[in-house]
């Protein structure tokens, strides 16, 4: 049993004593401990894939804030790199494929990989659920079929990802190819985590925002429907929660809405008050502060999340998160702040 | 008098026998005969300064498709340059101002800039309109008020402006006293542009789309609103039309339906079936194919615009564009199959 699932709650829109936080990155380079413990591993991969190193980063946030989640720690980028594709980091630089899967040929060599490539992840679920001794939920993730192919085409990241936009225009039956055989990966790399025991999953879909509004129905909500369509029940029986989450996607949440996802990531462009008045009865609403409010000062800090938790409101189904991922400039004190003035605020509304 | 007024007709929402086309940066480094007169002149600014180099890259374009309308050639960086902020552009990089606008005291020290030292953009709109010879209408622009500050808080171009959503949380005081400079001169040099015979204006809001919802409507959209509403008529007294333009704006679109503008400008994100529909009582809508397809081959070009066409529907009021502007890898001859599809296609679905 959970000791604290607010979290849980929440996604499910259930009522909760204050709205439940947790930060997108929340271990990461921000976090002194982290860096210390990367420093020692090596690199960022060699903390992903040994689960005794995954578990100690994933822990850190929590022992620093009452934090109402953890989140696995590892990378949208391992199911690639399962598939064979070579996926490195190199220092100071983002992720590098030694191949491209760009054109026909490579499309046609993909498969969906073997789980048993992936399973210093489900090993890390299971550790990690260990060392958690049920005080708080797991997450479990994935990149997007769409996100991993937008990587998978550039091979790394790539400002605009313009090859990805010209296959996905000149050649949709080529990208249609790609995504199905992602979301059958997706799908049963989700469902590993589940049998593992992670408590809720949460799509990245980092890269959806890029596309046309029919581009983005067809090429990425359309196959996280898929995905979610095939999640299994976990261990108990129970459907795990799922979070959706497009960075970029605020113009698509009704589409988002009816996609069988039981709770809405949101970025800091889209106006919560709004969403939550138009989606709340449907969907559980997850965010949505600008990470870049963590680099300004504690005032602005406790000022702009009460802003947030007052547009939100009280009725049931918010999960306090940033729009984005922190970023690793962001002083810990202002984390703090920011953890204390949800928690505080949220249940004094709550009275009120 | 103009001789092809369908742009105008359409900003205003009147019928036409055709869907008008323009490109955003429809004079531009795609074109060969551009980047000759660009070496010639030696840079960028010395094609903007010159009336006459600027005159010759304006109608460049329109010599080679049957575009309707030109745009001025220019930089939405002109206005903080009068501003006295030492504008340069390194080969191969962005803009760069030689100060950075980011703390009080640079702030306080702004002012709006004496017209005359943007006299060489208003003889420029003298030497064009005398050039274009009533041929096809002509646009002026500018950027936002917000955008403008975004480039003067960074001290140039910048992934995601940090510093610029730094400021608006932590200083929305030091923001607002800057974008209210910044909207006085942009007022007054859409005014001059008026003056000098521009028939359409045009608002720039390359990254508006950064900011939160509440951000956006404070510093961008309300900033622009007051610009709208003090821009003056034309010399025979007319009122000239009005497109606004944010990136990444998609969610916001009802907020600036109700600026006063008459036209907003879409990028590809937006879908412009459900634009048209909520929003094409109130104003005219612009854009909006992905600059990318261009990219592509000739026959994805044209089902792309053929889409688009359709979707925006026959309805008065649709000015065909690309999303954002066109790219510099973009082969001439996707431009010409561009034109010529919405055109013949637009033609075609009002005869039917």
């Amino acid at each position: 049993m959970i000791q604290n699932d607010a979290f849980l709650r929440a996604l499910r829109r259930q009522p909760t004593d204050y709205t439940p936080i947790w930060l997108m990155r929340q271990a990461g380079r921000y976090l002194p401990e982290y860096n210390k413990t990367r420093a020692t591993a090596g690199s960022f991969m060699k903390l992903a894939m040994t689960p005794e190193l995954a578990t100690e980063v994933t822990l850190q946030p929590l022992a620093r804030f009452p934090l109402d989640a953890a989140i696995l720690f590892s990378d949208i980028l391992t199911v690639p790199d399962a598939m064979g594709l070579g996926l490195s980091f190199a220092a100071g630089e983002g992720p590098k494929f030694a191949r491209k899967t760009d054109n026909e040929q490579a499309i046609s060599a993909l498969a969906v990989p073997d789980m048993n490539r992936l399973r210093y992840v489900f090993d890390a679920v299971t550790t990690i659920k260990k060392a958690l001794n049920g005080h708080v939920p797991l997450i479990g993730f994935s990149g997007s079929p769409f996100t991993l192919a937008c990587y998978m085409i550039e091979g790394g990241s790539s400002e605009g990802f313009p090859n990805v936009r010209k296959l996905a225009y000149a050649r949709p039956d080529l990208m249609k190819q790609l995504i199905h055989i992602n979301a059958q990966a997706v799908a049963a790399y989700l469902n590993e985590q589940i049998a593992a025991g992670v408590d809720a999953v949460m799509i990245f879909d980092t890269w959806g925002g890029l596309l046309s509004s029919v581009a983005y129905q067809n090429l990425s909500l359309d196959t996280m429907k898929e995905v979610l369509a095939r999640l299994n029940a976990n261990a108990a029986g129970e459907k795990v929660p799922t979070i959706l989450f497009t960075k970029g996607g605020g113009q698509w949440l009704d589409g988002m809405a009816n996609s069988g996802a039981d709770a809405l990531g949101l970025d800091w462009t889209v106006d919560i008050a709004q969403a939550r008045q138009r989606f709340g009865g449907k969907v559980a609403l997850q965010g949505n502060l600008d990470p870049l409010v963590l680099l300004t000062d504690e005032k602005t800090v406790a000022r702009e999340a009460d802003t947030i938790i007052h547009a939100a409101g009280v009725q049931p189904g918010h999960v306090f998160n940033l729009g984005h991922g922190i970023v690793p400039q962001t002083p810990p004190e202002n984390v703090a702040v920011l953890v204390e003035t949800v928690h505080r605020v949220s249940r004094e509304m709550r009275l009120e």
